[in-house]
């Protein structure tokens, strides 16, 4: 699927649009969606920590796109892991995803989150997930 | 930590209030995420489906809590898998996790998102964490 | 698949010849595997430790024959995760499976591993994996 | 843990025994181990396949050994995952796993199993774990 009709379906989402989501980079099997910071994605307004089901989220969004990338079909996913390994602060991230392989029935998808701290890009969360694909191009 | 305290955290976030969440059930070990359905939730306005990256976060959620009812401590998601078994479609659902062990670091919890289908409750996704503890009662 | 032809595909598998495995329970969707205790199974002989890896790949089995018994066709492993609740310790178990759900192209499955301990039950390890179908009866 | 006492450990197991185990590599974060071919690896004698059982215990093992180049302390695994991208054929295999987190209580290993194929290098399957750590030096 090209950049501009998966950017479509990207912003159709409500979810989507809550997140202020949008594409930083769309190759063939590669994609990073920025992330703006707002107080919505904190755990509460006192608390300068991203809530874990959005950084969740945000891996698996990337890692649908990143095989969406590859295939023309829909490509939901079938099952999802993710590691946290930092808290998530409030500044701006990316998530960035990276296809392992595309299968006949299933692809694999590798995602991580990354935020700047203290000047160093550092990786907050790591995901992994299964998308059902139907027909590869 | 009681059921009044744990409302107060998930009524704080705003994430949560997004999502419109409350107990339907809080007992030591269990609880019960009551989710009304809205159009934000769906993945876009014409099509009568849930957004996964919402069902995970449910899921991630309700086993948080699930852990939360038998500590008395912060319980960070260390990891989390989710499955998605169904489509989840446009009707009110319900996210129900149960504790499998507290350890003297680390928690597991299932969890589950289930909904009415033509008159039948089915289960649209499977959820388990690890989620890390402190110090437990 | 019928138990026969389940038994010997088991039997016919030299890790499994090393685990001496055996069906104790086998029906459509849910299947148990009575594994008798030997040395070596352990971490190493002077300690009363069941090697984790053991423990996960009695998990995949149980999953795998458990998605087997309700088609008929090959059903690799698509991906896993096991959640170590207890240490096993030297004494036979038992790893028991039930399917989830058979879809078109994916099935999921739920195992554990469990144990006697001091009289009682208890189970060591949660499993759950997604394996490929191709076709369902 | 140094490499020699860690190799020790590697080698007093008889799971690894029969997996006939040795490291290639053995550094802080990283280690390599190499695995031969030997029939009693394989699904049956009559497929060139390797049990998917033993693929997941070599991405386990690696990165446990990974994490306990780290730390000076036993590290059980708490949760696994393993996704499998291709089959594993009968030819020598290297498990290799790089540390991506150490934390107070827990740490995140990456492994992934490769093996040559056609003159090539393929990723046979990919493992994430966490693995609790009581201190870290």
């Amino acid at each position: 699927m090209d950049e501009r009709e998966a950017e479509d379906i990207l912003r159709s989402a409500p979810f989507h649009q809550f997140l202020d989501l949008s594409f930083s980079e769309y190759e063939e099997g590669h994609v990073e969606i920025a992330v703006p910071m707002r107080e919505e994605l904190l755990v509460n307004p006192d608390r300068d920590l991203v809530h874990g089901g959005i950084v969740a989220s945000l891996l698996d969004i990337a890692g649908h796109y990143a095989v969406l990338s590859e295939v023309d079909t829909r490509v939901p996913t079938a099952d999802f892991r993710v590691d946290y390994l930092r808290p998530a602060s409030s500044k701006p991230f990316t998530a960035i995803a990276d296809v392992e392989r595309v299968g006949s029935n299933l692809a694999v998808a590798d995602a991580l989150v990354e935020q700047e701290y203290k000047g160093e890009v550092q990786t907050v969360a790591l995901g992994r997930g299964s998308y059902g694909v139907s027909h590869v191009d």
